[in-house]
């Protein structure tokens, strides 16, 4: 059975979800950064997933980086899925701006997390909420039982 | 039209072409990094690609990504579109091994690379051939005008 990683859990606040992945925004405000993590067990690296799934993560990837992209001006994204400290496949999506903490160095282990705070997060999810909206579903139902979105 | 970066042309040795991407052995024997460029001009996101592209390239990432991680017995693959330096899509396939010399941090700005011998090369270059040899297509034509593989 597919559960978040506790690590991943600790770092991001969740966002929602879409057809194949957890969408959840990175708790660092020195980036504007989400995460992609594919609600299936046991899956560490990409290929692990079959063909269609992947597919769907392609899909989900791309939508993600030109959204983050087209809203924050980012003058690059930065996609990529390590896993060298939390095994369960997640996806990083980081908007990358010249001259941004750690430019051009990846974000990665660079520098200490700077935390939003609890009004600035809020604020961010309800934005972020919007600009995915097409994609996301709602973790609750609406009140005559359909989804949200 | 498309022409591959130079600075990626300078770091490392071209194995080939798979059907969408060129594919780069990385100068850098710290590392054993495969780097797949796809053969599209002026893009620097995946989401530039068409989907149908994106969905290529999604393939045969992953097909590089189990390959090296079977052949070199990887504890963990990073796979990764930075771009932050070199601005043409190109996506990394790193084989991490648990104490490798950056180990459990990213590869990338880290440390100085530390070229291949030109034996060193040949051999590896080889070997990389007859791994992906089933999506590689020769960068010559064979003697009855056909592709080698």
């Amino acid at each position: 059975m597919y559960v978040l990683d506790k690590q991943l859990q600790q770092d991001t606040h969740m966002l929602g979800q879409f057809p194949l992945c957890d969408v959840l925004l990175m708790n660092d405000s020195q980036y504007s950064w989400v995460i992609l993590v594919p609600r299936r067990a046991n899956i560490r690296e990409a290929y692990h997933l079959s063909q269609e799934e992947q597919h769907l993560l392609s899909n989900e990837s791309a939508y993600v980086s030109q959204r983050l992209a087209d809203f924050f001006e980012a003058d690059s994204m930065n996609v990529a899925a390590l896993g060298n400290v939390v095994s369960q496949l997640h996806v990083h999506h980081v908007v990358r701006h010249i001259g941004d903490v750690t430019w051009p160095k990846p974000v990665w282990g660079a520098v200490p997390a700077k935390p939003y705070s609890s009004d600035q997060l809020t604020k961010l999810a309800e934005d972020l909420g919007r600009l995915f909206s097409d994609k996301l579903e709602s973790l609750a139902p609406s009140s005559d039982g359909s989804e949200l979105y």
